[in-house]
């Protein structure tokens, strides 16, 4: 049986299978290649500020996962599909998540993203908003020239969760009596959802069978979990320089991510006041002003140090990538397998 | 030949012909309920929130102008299309109205919309961000339902244009050197395409003839330019309590309108280097706060009464009004029609 990558000529696949991440997108770099230029073209509008403002983020050294986890689906999947409608399809998911972004940081007052200052610092709340706004409605405009109402669909649906998922994170917003299942509520449709659409994607302009769509839809879906889960842990273990932001970030806006959740439910009754109290401060503890290195967030971190809550966060965050790489067993080896169960190992592994 | 409104079964028609505003609703209540139903029914997240925020806006007594348009631009043309999908693009359209009025409240730091408190005011910025991003995406998902890319692209366009306009605006922000054809774009995009949008759509599910779309298409452009303008006026000249909103408050965000334009054009040298001083100050004159009542406002006002300034843009605004009628010459008259025509007049003599 010929391996199903064996379809896709623009490939350069290495001799042998990937061995780390950096050779990942090595090997699609030509493909990446063209959805960068896909990218840069579609930013077209008359209002110069607009493209400005949007070139800023989408031009920061974004490392296109959710682009590459779609090539890589329609490849592990391609049974004579439409290859051409993977780089606008690429490029539609990538706008969607720089929209939300461009959002996220009006909604956090986010001063840094990849190590740049936020386009809300540059240019403002307002500007971020309405940039935002610009490219959803772009992503969905070259979508709806493919005139696939299931893509459509699958996207609307998934952009929807997105936003569902922020708000419902915004009205827990230092609620300490937020539960496992909420927060997990909370990253599926905040995160998960996107990059299992992703997958989903790729998957279905291949031709793939109804079970190889599903499969690889869950396959994005716990990648996102996992994702959204290590990059809650960084935010309270990760050097701020590797990290592109403040750490920290959580703590200050109240957002009660499982680490912290873990904390609150394995400490003991003095300490649970202390850790309520730091969150109502947003991480000041009352004595200081809030950033880096305040008391509160100093407190936090011991306290997490010692209960392992950190730990307990990446544990999840890791059986998260293997329930994702599990999934791939549904599929023959092949190097583009294993570049998907490396972007999986990547998730839980990078920036410490 | 049976006129074009006569296949339409569920229009209550007066006898004669419409003769007031208030009689175009009336005629047509049973529709805008129907939508209205739609509407609630529509916003149904399961993070409750959203619909609380959703609501507060939806039911806040908007005039419904938009869904109002679309159906009875159906009715002008009705020659057996699809009546059933009056109500969903009805509701969509006045979903994508009211997310940009959910963004706009944050743009604009707004604390007042139709005489009640913003929801920014209520939930906050964050809330208004993100249920305006929901409220976006219901919209396509309801759209995308009817599987018509015609009728997807064409309000994908239109939301994007709204963007590109609001974008403009805050671009050209302060900025005294603003042409005429400046602010025609930023209206025409911001407010024009949304309403020339919903008459389209009306037309199009009407399976009119591709000149009546066009006329159409004109028709809502023309009264969204006389719309735009109108409120720009009264933005000086509304009594604050049938407004619904603050006066001044365009010049308080340094947006350049009609009005403005004109006193800047009409005035002499030392007059201008005053209204130039009072738009950098926000309205304020550096001699007092921001708000009602101000100096910087008062001496706008005075100056606008002398030059004419906002009689100028309801000149203008009347003369897309007629240009609007014009455009209904191409249907035989009708009771649709003459409502067409009293929206249009409405438009211009509203709320003084």
């Amino acid at each position: 049986m010929t391996p199903p990558f064996a379809e896709s000529p623009r490939v350069a696949l290495p001799a042998a299978s990937f061995t780390a991440i950096d050779q990942v997108w090595d090997a699609y770099r030509e493909e990446l290649q063209a959805v960068e230029s896909h990218i840069v073209r579609s930013v077209d509008s008359r209002v110069i500020v607009i493209n400005r403002v949007a070139g800023h983020l989408l031009q920061s050294g974004g490392k296109r996962i959710r682009p590459l986890l779609l090539m890589l689906a329609a490849r592990l999947c391609r049974q004579g599909g439409v290859p051409e409608y993977e780089i606008i399809l690429a490029s539609a998911v990538e706008f969607i998540h720089t929209a939300a972004l461009l959002h996220d940081d009006v909604l956090d007052e986010a001063a840094l993203r990849r190590g740049h200052e936020t386009a809300r610092l540059l240019w403002g709340n307002k500007a971020s908003i309405l940039v935002g706004d610009y490219l959803y409605t772009r992503a969905f405009e070259q979508v709806l020239r493919l005139g696939h109402s299931e893509i459509e669909s699958l996207l609307a649906d998934a952009c929807r969760k997105m936003v569902e998922g922020e708000m419902l994170q915004l009205s827990l917003h230092d609620n300490v009596a937020i539960t496992e299942t909420d927060f997990l509520t909370i990253i599926d449709h905040k995160t998960a959802s996107l990059m299992s659409a992703a997958c989903a994607l790729g998957a279905m302009i291949s031709g793939a069978a109804p079970r190889e769509i599903e499969g690889l839809t869950r396959f994005g879906r716990w990648l996102g979990l996992a994702f959204q889960l290590a990059d809650d842990a960084l935010d309270y273990a990760a050097r701020p320089d590797k990290l592109g932001k403040a750490i920290g970030k959580d703590l200050h806006e109240g957002k009660i991510t499982l680490p912290l959740y873990h904390l609150l439910s394995a400490c003991g009754p003095e300490e649970r006041a202390a850790v309520e109290r730091i969150i109502r401060d947003g991480g000041r503890d009352g004595v200081g002003p809030a950033g880096d290195g305040e008391p509160g967030l100093s407190t936090i971190i011991t306290l997490m140090a010692q209960y392992g809550s950190v730990a307990y966060a990446l544990d999840r965050s890791r059986h998260f990538v293997e329930q994702a790489v599990q999934e791939l067993r549904l599929f023959p080896s092949s190097p583009h397998r294993d570049a998907l169960e490396l972007i999986a190992e990547y998730v839980v592994s990078r920036d410490h």
